[in-house]
């Protein structure tokens, strides 16, 4: 699929700064191509169309992208603090009470999050340990009465049920809960926004649609969708209330705004993951290394706040659970893997064989993520043809599913119980333990079935327990590695909400385990140990994350010794697997089209200048201009930004006085304070308005201009624009490097970026760089004889 | 002491882009007050001098610090890639091979760091317990032998011979290494560079004199000296040679910049802290925490590897120790607090006496913070006074120390040994252990003697020892407690390497373990527990880290169940201490002079403008400018950054051609390729040099204005400046606002900032902003009608 073609057909939805070429000629005003001389005897006209010599071009890059599996228009999102007079006057004028309130708000804010994102990490493993527990009593019963074939039907058919009720929930209701959601919040976090990444409809198929996807046995984990969760909580807390349900609250119109909606959404994702995994560090760090493009040291303490909360809710309810009350919840829920080897020490041989597996784990890990692109190319195309469509491969993938974990099993050796069990039975008679009879006789257990016939989180357990090095067949290792793997790769990107940590662990322990027991007489680590390495490397293969999946391990492992080793073999791993590709989230990032700006520049882009990618012809208001013009500036074009230009009699010569956002131009149209004289109407707009009428509201809650009724007499009255210029804009020269214009963009977090001439007597601003200018497909586009490899 | 009126004094060491008014009126060029229109016909009038309207101010801010105990001058760290005609031309050139070069030495430098580090952090180690082991050892002995007088002479004195010697170490080699390092090892991340900061002779000083310190047994730590010698380490190694002693090498020229330095000293920050509490992910979470301004995704990955580099060498020397060949070493050496506490659950009560300790540490720490402020100003005052007052100083310390560990003991009633020691020897007698006998009889041991008779070390691991919940006195501890909370203010600030965290977790452990034996009969939590969550609450409350002090702290204990409990504490304790005052480090940083640049700009500066601070007249140079002229103010100003003007013939009007730096100038200027027409000489300078040439060396080691040899012939030629000029600098409009400004200066890492004039016909730069120019004192100082407080 390319969306690069897909989005030169449709680039008329949002082309910021640049793009259209507006040209109504049969009004009074005219073209003028040098600004500075001609224009001194136009200074009444209003809106100023100057179609810069060489820039005609506009950008043609894809102005949409996937989201989960719909294909929606994307928005930039703008962390620039916009200071115009208005915001000035609210910041002078604002008392240390509303300054208290703000900061208590922040707190309370991050503490909700936690709160919620606590109970909903703790509701999903609650319901979910109970369905897949009653259902693998179900068929445990009925093969304990030998009734196989009718044991086969009930697992097909309970499994078809939960995935097909996830897929169509995924289909009909949010298409945008499907997948992980981790790159969608990667790309909000980066500044790119589309309505359905965060909304409540999303929210709500992402807990359901995650809960029968895992119930249903498929091969997705609840971690990714976790994150997904987590922000879209702290998005809905952030919003402000809802003004169609009159939940509006003042306090919450500081909130208003991206950067402060930023930073709640990564304290929403960070406490994702400290609900996914009980990792409260790791989640601080996952939001750090993985999520977010922009960080601050304030927001690390208030991201560790809410991580806290998320630990303690956990724990809180655990305690709870602990007397009996959850159902089969019981110990099982919350993934904690306590392995406490004893090993803590290790000679050269043992170094060997993990240097071993960090490389298997490297080639293996950029091996997946190669064909879970693969894989995703071809779903999107099926998915694309319709929700029906969605809902038959989810539900093929879940009878390829159910029909592996219930038949291979038959091919594995019955293995005679250990002795001296502790705290198991063995075989697991009545409940879904850990040693599976399935068609053994008595006292006999099918390991192959206590890893297939479980819940991922019980069948990772299994393979991380250490002291029995022989509870497990080489074979079986090897059957259930090349099963769970093929089953990972293929079951991402159907509808349904799936995360990718849970089967990259699966598929790493598996392999971890069976190095390790083929290596067990050369190397003393223990064979759960090596599970545990095994999963780390393949993490390290497939993500790319270090710090993060270092401590998420060791929360998740609560063994701090065998820190130095899986730290050697994440190192090893994403340096194999670098060597061949990126990392799945940014490469399923790419895949989606969502335009993610890299934190450095690329290479090639330091011998182009600003100018260079600049597309126009641009559109200017004057500061105070013709209330027709700017209707019809709105109507003709998406643009988000628009230059206001003082001239005379404002100002001695044409000058840049900032940019007016278009969100900002509706509401004050709606104002009306318009007025028949070309004249300066400052302090009365001052008065008419307060900052927060120009707050930003939730994307899709924002006035429109459909919203707006302006008679035929009003069209030809003046507005001042002066109140709502943003006269600070970051501008770069135009022929400042494009490289430096880039970081620069990225760094502060713009949406717009005014490029201005460098020599005297040319129109005050050359053009406006946004998101999409700095895209190497723009980029490469117009400049085809660039290559971006060398 | 007040440095600002110090640096009034001496604004002269270095001001760059400002505040030297050049007026050399003998010459043929003359002043312009309006530059378009008059100076179209003076193009060959080489350097202008525009001495701008109402700019005639210049920043008096202060250009001197103390370093260590040394006031020294400061310098700007310039982290923008400066790209000018030879850097384009150099990428252009680079080959794949150089590519890779640089791509390899990376990692190889990050892993001399760790090797480095790992084999500094044991020796420190290694030494310290040997030297003090042995100084232990002979006073066991004295006292068993019942000579109290000579024990306590022999005491004082090896004490204070330890202690002067590395006082004079401090005051004649290296004054820079006194103190923690962590705040000038802050600044120097922050873009503050002054030569002693990093220097050979500060790390030879900070290694000896911290063994010599700690060993003397003053309350003084070794972490924050590890820090520093981590950052001296990487900075010696990222040096590209020395070309004194012949040891240039090819390779190294790439990390000749300030932008690699900077990230090669985050390694060995975190490396520093690594190897001081062995805690490797602690380590990397401090760099990010508290020592690193700016932060890429890319330098987590690189960190993480030098830190895992500093564990696995640490581990090596520990098994290689553990046989016995190490001396005194034992097992002690490294701090590794194994308190593994079988308590995993908490009761109201606990949580209560949680945040209890949380907000004690608050009020504590921050009254610490205050105190050590106040002492700090005290001791710069003795220290300026010379040499011989610091070690006096040193001495009078060591002194006090030595009678508060001797004599307070003899307070202590004597306590029976406890039954059942299983590892212990109770009263220890010919060694270094943890139940001292002191003065009692046989059978019974001294607890004071034991915290205070003993390594600091070892002292924290007899207050985390669970178990013996009344090993120690009620009263015991309320003695030591003030007696190291006191000892730990008078000693930072002498002329020794002295590391903070130490003594605030001494102090904090100690008070944490009163708590708890008070609290014994209502909480559940052992004594040790309490003794950590003591630790962790007065870190808090002074240092106000968060993440990274809880990662460490779990690393120093391995134990991970604690985990939440220590998060809340050290929540509390922060929130509690941050209404009072300032993180420690900040509050030290501040102190000494160090121009810091917040993350945030200050509130007030949204109400100026870019302009508002500009300090001039300015030094502007022509395209192809005159040797004399850039001879003369070379050796007028002590300016960085020159701004280039190109004018006609060689442009249309004038414009900003872009920024030349001092270094890059003195550079081409000892090249000679001067012309006697001012014409464009570009290709021949390119023929002449390489990027290399220009490649920033160390501070200090650059090429000055002395090693010029400009014949007068010469200085009436003509340089093309050309190609050495940046011409994409960093351009804020005159009217930006302030505070936008500053956020565009510290996110990007700049050195000069140029501001363009908004309106036409103006000269084309109105002046440079430096890292000074956005420093409250300055800006108040401009404007003392603004109330930095509303």
């Amino acid at each position: 699929m390319d969306h690069g073609s897909k989005g030169r057909e449709e680039n008329d939805i949002e082309i910021e700064g640049g793009g259209m070429h507006y040209d109504n000629s049969h009004n009074e005003k005219r073209r003028c191509e040098r600004f500075g001389s001609e224009l001194s005897d136009d200074h009444g006209s209003g809106m100023l169309r100057v179609p810069l010599l060489t820039r005609n071009r506009a950008n043609t890059t894809s102005q949409i992208a996937i989201v989960g599996a719909n294909i929606c228009p994307i928005e930039s999102l703008d962390y620039e603090i916009v200071e115009n007079e208005l915001f000035k006057q609210d910041w002078r004028t604002r008392t240390k009470v509303e300054i208290c309130q703000y900061v208590v708000l922040k707190w309370t804010l991050a503490l909700s999050i936690g709160v919620l994102t606590g109970i909903v990490a703790f509701f999903n493993n609650f319901v979910v340990e109970n369905i897949a527990g009653y259902k693998l009593l179900l068929i445990n019963i009925l093969m304990f009465e030998n009734r196989y074939i009718l044991g086969f039907f009930a697992n097909s058919i309970i499994n078809m049920v939960l995935s097909v009720s996830a897929a169509t929930l995924c289909a009909f209701v949010a298409p945008a809960a499907a997948g992980s959601g981790i790159p969608e919040v990667k790309a909000y976090l980066n500044g790119v926004d589309a309505h359905s990444i965060l909304a409540p409809s999303t929210l709500f198929v992402k807990i359901l649609g995650s809960i029968f996807a895992v119930a249903a046995g498929l091969v997705v984990g609840k971690e990714g969708p976790m994150v997904h969760t987590g922000a879209c909580i702290a998005n809905l807390l952030g919003q402000g209330g809802s003004r169609k349900y009159r939940l509006t609250w003042r306090w919450l119109r500081f909130f208003k705004n991206d950067r402060d909606r930023r930073d709640l959404i990564t304290c929403g994702a960070a406490a994702g993951v400290a609900g996914a995994f009980r990792a409260p560090v790791g989640g601080v760090l996952f939001a750090l290394e993985e999520a977010a493009s922009w960080w601050r040291s304030a927001l690390l303490w208030r991201t560790f706040f809410t991580t806290a909360v998320v630990a303690v809710v956990l724990r809180a309810f655990i305690e709870y659970c602990r007397s009996g009350k959850c159902g089969l919840f019981g110990k099982g829920g919350l993934i904690m893997f306590d392995v406490n080897s004893s090993q803590n020490s290790y000679s050269t041989p043992d170094l060997l064989a993990v240097i071993f597996l960090g490389i298997i784990g490297g080639l293996l890990g950029s091996l997946y993520n190669f064909l879970v692109d693969k894989v995703l190319r071809t779903y999107s195309i099926i998915n694309e043809k319709g929700p029906i469509l969605k809902i038959m491969l989810v539900a093929t993938i879940s009878l390829l599913t159910s029909c592996c974990a219930y038949g291979l099993p038959w091919l594995a050796p019955c293995i005679p119980c250990p002795p001296n069990l502790e705290r198991e039975q063995c075989p697991t008679i009545g409940r879904s333990g850990n040693y599976k009879n399935f068609q053994c006789p008595p006292g006999h257990y099918n390991d192959l079935a206590s890893l297939f016939l479980n819940t991922n989180d019980d069948a990772i357990r299994n393979l991380f327990s250490s002291g029995n090095a022989k509870e497990f067949h080489l074979s079986t290792l090897l059957v259930f590695f090349v099963a769970i793997y093929l089953l990972g790769i293929v079951t991402y990107g159907i509808a349904v909400p799936s995360g990718l940590f849970i089967p990259v662990i699966l598929a790493g322990a598996s392999y971890g385990r069976l190095v390790g027991t083929l290596l067990g007489p050369l190397s003393d680590l223990d064979t759960g140990l090596f599970a545990i390495l095994g999963a780390a490397s393949f993490l390290g293969g497939t993500m790319r994350m270090t710090v993060s999946l270092c401590v998420i391990l060791l929360e998740l492992t609560n063994d701090l010794l065998m820190l130095p080793l899986v730290m050697l073999v994440l190192l090893i791993s994403k340096t194999v697997a670098d060597s061949f590709n990126k990392g799945v989230y940014d490469q399923i990032v790419k895949l989606k089209g969502l335009p993610y700006l890299e934190a450095h520049a690329e290479p090639y882009m330091r011998n182009l200048v600003a100018s260079d990618v600049v597309s126009g012809p641009l559109i200017m208001f004057s500061g105070v201009e013709k209330v027709g013009n700017i209707m019809h500036a709105l109507m003709l074009t998406r643009h988000n930004g628009f230059p206001v230009i003082d001239e005379p009699p404002f100002s001695h010569a044409p000058e840049l006085c900032g940019l007016v956002l278009r969100s900002h131009l509706l509401v004050l149209l709606k104002g009306k304070k318009f007025t028949k004289q070309k004249i300066m109407t400052g302090p009365e707009i001052m008065r008419r308005f307060r900052a927060h009428h120009f707050a930003k509201a939730g994307l899709g809650k924002g006035l429109k201009l459909e919203d707006l009724d302006i008679s035929g007499e009003e069209m030809e009255m003046y507005v001042d624009l002066h109140p709502i210029t943003n006269t600070s804009p970051y501008t770069v020269v135009e022929t400042m490097s494009l490289a430096k214009a880039a970081v620069l963009f990225r760094e502060l977090g713009l949406r717009h970026l005014c490029v201005v001439p460098k020599t005297p007597g040319r129109p005050p601003i050359v053009g406006i760089l946004t998101r999409h200018d700095f895209m190497p497909e723009h980029v490469l586009g117009l400049y085809p004889q660039i290559n971006p490899h060398k």
